[in-house]
């Protein structure tokens, strides 16, 4: 895998995954990567303790994709890269968790291919990797888990997607960027014959200052968001393993408030 | 996340993930955590690399778990780490991938709790992320895949577990440790409906010396397996993303001599 870290190799793209979002859980790679940038092109999750690995002279440009706001185009992002890397610079591409988990890396990878120029993937943990090992959420467990499935609440919109089968007893489902469409997604679960009472957990800002972890059932998922004024990012964990997680139970303390006020 | 690793603190576990192979892909927070250990408690399959990053007073146990021929028992493994831990040890619990993905972290972090003491979890990159990118394989895509399932071809019986819907059109299936059932995966896999000539990789010792990248169609996959004679580590996936990826296609090759000897 060390070719393309070859410091004397010039005018390349290494896509890096940049991890959960805590700088310490990036990999020694990512981390000799970023020191021998000329440019990072980064996403708007990073935070600015990764930005400062690499070097003060190296060029940062951030091409933030927000919800219903795109600051750039894939295809202005992949056009970006490439005439950087025709310039003879080291481009560092750095994304969130892991490059290949909807980071969409593959089409980066197409598109600096597609130009004829060198490229190399440096893998990352992907949010629900370091969001589970903070709240001690295993995602999968002998007892209660046997597959666990990842999936995006907003990659080309909730409606088209079909997740049949991917919640339920025995199996995690983890749906990332799904906080803005949480209520949509217990109703698109529970219709797919998810019980109700199927615990869920989500986990905000997961390894970040201000993290949270919360739980409760998923009849009440969209509820607590909005009670409990979730914001991105955030990644949403459906199985029994939420059980097992240091997760603070939201429902539970709704219920005793509701209680006392009654 | 960082209390545990105050270096004043005794008598803990760390959970690490040590990733898919490469030393360079341990996270910056593993590399800290194995500079601590007075004990590594280790898989079989930790690259000796890695290893020496503790110190070289430190005590290294190996566990190594083998089809077929345990060295040690989940229960043995739980009790070895607690009894460390009593001593006032810092104990490195170092697990090949994410601890928390087929790791049995979550057992781990069960027993040390129940004995009363303190436990933490660094997550890793988890095999499927490091073949992954070293293959070139986008586990999602935008038009090939919005879901990614990861389960394991041997945990607790191959007949036992239910995969169906895991795999198929617009879905990537990563199976671990599925090698020496391969052929019953794919009968499995197409017993369940999923087409016959759908494309599956086979990723051997990802990001280790001596990988390998293969494909062929799930129809051909236990034969495959057999004529190449792959050995563990390697991890199967099954999708359409697997067209997308750098992996040799050795159903083609196969084709070609048998017709050139025809």
């Amino acid at each position: 895998m060390a070719n393309l870290l070859d410091p004397t190799a010039r005018g390349r793209v290494i896509l890096v995954g940049a991890g959960p979002g805590d700088p310490g859980l990036l990999t020694v790679r990512a981390v000799e990567a970023l020191k021998q940038a000329d440019i990072v092109v980064h996403d708007g999750l990073i935070d600015p303790r990764v930005l400062d690995i690499a070097p003060p002279s190296a060029q940062r440009i951030s091409v933030a994709k927000q919800r219903a706001r795109h600051t750039l185009s894939q295809e202005a992002i992949n056009a970006l890269i490439v005439a950087h890397v025709k310039t003879g610079a080291i481009v560092i591409r750095l994304k969130g968790g892991d490059p290949f988990i909807f980071g969409r890396g593959g089409e980066e990878v197409e598109a600096v291919r597609a130009a004829g120029l060198p490229v190399e993937v440096i893998p990352g943990v992907s949010a629900a990797l370091g969001c589970a090992a903070e709240a001690m959420l295993p995602l999968t467990h002998r007892d209660h888990s046997s597959a666990v499935s990842f999936v995006a609440g907003q990659c080309k919109g909730l409606a088209d997607q079909d997740w049949s089968g991917l919640a339920g007893q025995g199996r995690t489902l983890v749906i990332y960027m799904g906080v803005a469409t949480a209520n949509d997604i217990a109703d698109k679960l529970m219709a797919d014959g998810v019980a109700p009472d199927m615990p869920v957990a989500v986990l905000e800002r997961g390894t970040l200052a201000g993290h949270r972890a919360i739980k409760t059932l998923l009849a009440d998922l969209g509820q607590m968001v909005a009670r409990e004024k979730v914001a991105s990012p955030a990644i949403i964990v459906v199985g029994e393993v939420v059980d097992l997680s240091d997760a603070e139970d939201k429902l539970a303390r709704w219920a005793r408030i509701a209680e006392a006020a009654a």
